[in-house]
């Protein structure tokens, strides 16, 4: 039997918690801290786990956990309860290793999602989700996104974050133009100047990049410029706009890697 | 000046909150309640306004409300916060007559989108404004799906329940029959038996009707038999699905009238 933890206090619990609290504990230990069976076991497949705790109950429900290949810690009620983002929670959780990015990511021929202030949790892990679902390469997030290694940004990716490599960049219009000059393709999903997805023809051999700023605000002038073109969804019926997933999930879906048609336009 | 409503137990508030809570109400009145100046403004375009309810804050920031076509009524702060489905409203309401679908809707030729159980208002409000957004004729509901006027079906549409008629169906597999009997080909969203959407190949003469099921359920047995075929977004990198509305907003922007490309397969 796995050693049993009975007190909110304990220092692994404890540890735990600052792990899914704070993006800079999470940098500093290298480590982030996932919430439900699947989700654990989905990104155990990438990122080494170094302790699993789970309740009781949630061991009779899946026994494979038994199974993973780390500490395991049996925890009470009350204790999964302070490790839970959610009041749902499913009683598993997991203390996993960050991915190391592989060396030589961008590079000419990737395809590429990189994100401007994208904020909200719930629409990076979608975004994620469906750059990792669509075979890009690698995702860029520029200064004010939301942590990939958040527990909310996690549940919305549904473990997106250990197949796609984020990586921050200090300064997006720069990285963009730096892919730029490496001969991808770097579009801006922006209205100004934009001409409609469809009409842009591919196949895109040197790569190419989708960038996307918030919802609220879109992409800021100096990423649209480092940008070789902009790009829009045509939209019928006077709707003005689609939901951040949703126009991200059509723009990665268009432009995922052979998957370009001949211009229409 | 228009008059000012200040008990929260006036007759017209009650009767606008009526119709907020409860889909039977807005049936019985043939009227639903819009929250938001920009929702309201929107609709207003497809369904003829009966009432609007305003803040004085509000009606400074939109001077624009006092030109609407109906009769208005000024409402104190807390009867606004009454009349708010959400903490952060905007202090403008209208009561809005449902859209009557014109006749002959489902005809040969036209592009349909076909929910079974989208029980979450979210997720139904995404999916139909992908499909105003793309053109789409008309939507199918199945008993179970949530009420595409109820306030937060309404948000996360902004606007498309004005644009897109949603019918309801008794019986969603019969309703799918009859479309296919007019050569309204009838693709389901599953696993089972699918092909990946990029080999299905187009043109749809005879038009088409996209067929998807609940988040967590997919699509019932019976209607999936009563489709044309059954199609699949073909995934990368052991993703397993796509949050649902990215997925619909994927099949719905692929089979979008005139977006067909040559198949691939």
């Amino acid at each position: 039997m796995p050693e049993c933890i009975t007190s909110r206090e304990n220092g692994k619990i404890k540890y735990a918690c600052r792990l899914a609290a704070s993006a800079g504990a999470r940098r500093a230990e290298g480590a982030f801290l996932a919430e439900g069976y699947k989700l654990c076991r989905d990104l155990a497949q990438h990122c080494p786990p170094r302790m699993l705790f789970y309740t009781e109950a949630a061991l009779q429900k899946h026994p494979q956990l038994a199974g993973m290949p780390c500490p395991q810690y049996l925890v009470a009620e009350h204790v999964a309860q302070k490790l839970a983002d959610t009041q749902a929670g499913q009683g598993v959780f997991a203390v996993l290793e960050m991915p190391r990015p592989p060396a030589g990511l961008l590079r000419p021929g990737g395809r590429y999602l990189a994100l401007e202030r994208v904020q909200d949790p719930g629409n990076l892990g979608a975004l994620l989700r469906s750059a990792a679902a669509f075979g890009y390469t690698a995702a860029l997030l520029s200064p004010g996104c939301a942590d990939p290694f958040a527990p909310k940004t996690l549940r919305a990716g549904m473990g997106a974050a250990g197949v796609i490599p984020a990586l921050p960049t200090e300064d997006l219009p720069a990285a963009l133009a730096a892919l730029a000059a490496q001969g991808v393709a770097c579009l801006a999903a922006a209205l100004q100047g934009s001409r409609p997805l469809d009409e842009l023809a591919g196949p895109w051999p040197g790569g190419l990049c989708i960038v996307i700023g918030s919802e609220g605000q879109g992409l800021s002038q100096k990423a649209i410029a480092a940008c070789t073109a902009s790009v829009r969804i045509p939209m019928a019926g006077g709707i003005e706009s689609l939901n951040a997933g949703v126009a991200g999930g059509v723009l990665l879906w268009h432009f995922r890697a052979g998957g370009q048609q001949a211009a229409r336009g």
